[in-house]
């Protein structure tokens, strides 16, 4: 990829750097665990919150269950869009991606050891820069620590339902040229946009790569996984240090 | 009314005194104004949008229009509530509080100085410690007033369009005393609880006082509605300090 | 305020004189109270319903509860209305006096007396000239102490849970002017529109004050809660002779 | 059918016997036609309403369209029923009712003559006691000829569009005998139930007929049919006598 | 009818000739019974599956229940129509089928010896050409029956609760002659349109007759009933035929 | 993978084995295009429309566009699932699916060549037996192929939009061995599910891997990769094979 090296990124990045990423714990009070999570401008209130009991189809399972909910508040996004619940309809695109946090955290979470308890998992988008559902993830992980905490110490959670981090980011394809964590303004003009799921083990929990304006091929692939990758084991690093502070 | 100086708040404040007031201007970039406003533990951010255009009945009035909307974030309260975009129909109460403060903040907005636009309004609630209408208002108003100043800068509003400061506060009986700014614990066992809205020059905008778990005289309205102007005239040179900051 | 003396109703109709009041008990025959309330040409059809049981929120608490729903028919109005049912959504306007309904008669009722029963209020409006929802409320105590009569007859009801009369009234400010019961014609030019829920004793339910065209001073608030008063006495006395004839 | 001498109906009827018929005119005055029509205990408010213009599938026709509207009060059944805006979506019934009253209504109506205008018909239901859509049929076509009245006169409708008077009526078999116009109670346990709605000149607009509990024959739906035509003549003829009288 | 002589229709039918009818068993595998209907180029699919329990108003009543529901594709029609699940309403003509394909079905089973099970039909039009609802009727008779079987095999249904055929056909007016099935051609065209239920046995479950675009007389729905019944012996012989076959 | 050599499937295939694949063109005759497409026991009619014009966010740009609608009918699945049209809400995964199937057959049109059309994709489940998304964006290329072969000799289409095949197959990981074209049985416990979507130049369009009981390395990635590869090339040459076929 001779490319790269004349490439420049608006915000002067290097292909494969992330935005300046920030986690705040304990950001509201009210749920068992609430997290601001800043991708660049992109900022995320990430909260955990505990439903006793577990939906239907888990009744009488001994496992527990997480749910997660993603959102934008209308005025997040450049034109202020149309508010959801007024409309009396979620977009597809808010399923879609509500659907994929849910995945992406029940892997941080060992539901046998959580008993018949629900996590409920909300992301509400303030501002909205790109990478939106990547924060998310990022940020949900650390909330769900502390809830787990929280919960754990209460006697409501049985045994020590919390695995290993997960984290999430964007990569796409610019110019020809793959590039780690996107803003607004990359994203919609990316020939092809991926967001990739991960433990600390370097395992994926989700890989969604599309080509939007056009397709990529087999190597273009693996140098978006590489830089994927590279940027997740920074934000896990990320969230390990933040979840090693105190929380009082 | 002797029995008031025997009477103690939870959180030791004077009857006549507001919980700690808090205005961020600039809290988000993309709207035209975007406020946090805190009461207390009360949060709501609060911000205009500009949409051109005015709706049907205002359609060629020369005028223009002003819509605010109201919501909790699903995390904002002590229990989690059920999103109302998933339920598919949004609470009475919601609907209730919407068209409060927009009415509110019509009132701060000559609408003949506006050319055909319209401003969104948009309060949302991170946290809620009660009082959460009357701190989206006191917000709102900040963030109304940052987005018109934007507006004729860029030439979009022909006009002056902003008029003079409009707050609101909640004031109740409790114990058979009447308090100022009240929060959760105090309003969800108050007698009365009353909502009032007015303009720098004293002037009411709206009142709302209801006898939630009993009836009040003509004498406790007197009472209420003195601590309210008290209140008010304190928020209202909160609004005025904080918007003579400049924002950058 | 000088000006009253020069100042003509359209209607011909002092300013603090209510329209012709006519409330028709047993105005139809299956739910267990049904009341025909008239304010002029304004004409609120309001019924009592018994519903065993009550919302999850009051189970085994040993009381009881009381809901109420208001809504227009679509050809109530001069120009038809859609029909919220067709529409698949209830609009703000019809949510915010529903629970004002609501809260109002509440205040009638003795939760305590009534057993775990609900009552359901309905107040459909057949014909509106301004003043609906205190028509509505006016209206639905009478209906609500021929249920409660006709439920302890029956035995559903265990003890006496009527309280004394509560009843609604609007006033405004026309040209400068307070005025007492405003039709349409006079509510959609008012400066001040107010609605005032009050009971026999003379205590406030609720105060609803809103300045549609412009502000309101205390001194005008004072001299719409008089006219309020005075018009309210009358209501309680229709209610009070209405009820005393036998039904049959 | 020797059996029907000794048949005796709960309210003594004959068997071709209608219930008391009752058409008011002028029953509210905001729309173009309002009728209260009674059949029996069964009482609908039919209202009908010009709207200027007409649905897309009619632009640039040069006819007009009528639609219909039909709705039951919650309160107007024994047992109290949800309200269709509530629940946020329309019963199946009710669109069934609504399509069959529209059908029948334009078999009143010259849509040539009408100019592209569009007739709203409202039935609302007051009081539930069987054949309500039946009722609302025969009473709209009232309504519908007092607001045609009204908007030649004023000039709103080029044409001469009202046709020859349509009424309808509910026949059923019960205990193995057709019977003439069933109340709820005849209705609920009817084997066969048939709603025949047919102009002056004797010829059917519509015929439901439904074996509710079992089949029935082709003698027993010629009975049913003998039965309809001689209380539709009646029905057509209580019609013609209250559209003669003045309506001021 | 001397004109019918000189009446050509356009597919060359006889006046009371049926259009070509396939039934074909075992369409899908997954439901109880599974049926595709066609009716020359009308096409339904019809299921029939089994739920355990009964609707709420039947429990512990003994007996089961049957439940229909009709839908088309969006794209069976000869324009494509919005999807109904994407619109979030269901339309009147769809719930007006669906109650018409219950009623009739409910005619074919005997509910007491069903057991507190309930029978969901779907009807899935793939392709319409006038006609659909009575295909559907008539399909899904013998998806009914497979249905029953499997389930009185598999000890689920404790009696035997099949009874008699059930089948439906339309017929209509066009250009004053009496003609049997129309297709969408006829039907958008005709003068009258009625669909006729019938058991084996030659007794009505339903009929429906509508005149569109003109009224009809006594004499002519005599005709079209002889011409339904007729083509209704042919259907149910076809169901007998078909339900013979073994399905292996 | 030397595990593969003991490994067996429920149904006898290789691990890199597609199911038998059947596409039929001209199932239906309305639509401009109409597939039924068969992976093994998987059913989807697949089915293109035309509709004039485009949506508001592609007014004016000279170009088309083209979306997607994915649906299971109710009794497709073992267990008959509640229709979506009458819960009133579309689930999450259905937006999911059809979003997914548009961005696919996006990849496979030139919107410039359209001219301001838009092709509207139907694909409704018929029989569903795992990889329902992935039959439908195969058969769905076929039937856009016949819809825009149709809509050029018509000369609604002024160009030549249609580009080189795409196709989709799903890939998974079940106890550890890496297996192609799962059935549901399979695919409701693979620990990894993956859908790739892949044109004839084998440039990727879509590629969803999601670990829904564990998650999986960058080896099996490329396993799973390899097998889909391999997948695709087959399933292309079975599309181009049946539109070699002339289709009268």
């Amino acid at each position: 990829m001779a490319k790269e090296t004349s490439f420049t990124r608006a915000d002067g990045r290097a292909t494969n750097e992330l935005r300046p990423v920030r986690i705040t714990r304990g950001f509201t009070t009210n749920p068992a665990g609430s997290v601001l999570v800043e991708f660049g401008n992109t900022r995320v209130m990430c909260t955990a919150s505990v439903e006793f009991g577990v939906p239907r189809f888990k009744k009488d399972s001994g496992e527990g269950w997480l749910t997660a909910e993603y959102s934008m508040l209308p005025s997040a996004t450049h034109e202020r869009m149309p508010r959801e619940s007024m409309r009396g309809k979620v977009k597809g695109r808010t399923h879609e991606i509500s659907r994929l946090v849910g995945r992406a955290l029940r892997a941080a979470v060992d539901l046998t050891e959580l008993g018949e308890n629900t996590i409920a998992i909300d992301c509400d988008v303030l501002q909205a820069d790109g990478g939106t559902r990547t924060a998310a993830i990022t940020g949900a992980y650390v909330a769900l620590a502390d809830a787990l905490a929280y919960l754990q110490k209460e006697g409501v959670v049985p045994g020590h339902p919390l695995r290993k981090p997960v984290a999430a980011v964007s990569v796409g394809i610019i110019d020809g040229v793959a590039c780690l964590d996107l803003p607004y303004e990359e994203d919609s003009r990316a020939d092809v946009d991926m967001n990739v799921v991960m433990t600390e083990e370097g395992r994926f929990v989700e890989i969604q790569g599309t080509g939007e304006h056009s397709e990529f091929t087999r190597e273009e692939l693996n140098d978006m996984l590489a830089l994927a990758e590279e940027g997740l084991q920074q934000l896990i690093a990320v969230q390990k240090a933040v979840l090693k502070e105190s929380l009082d």
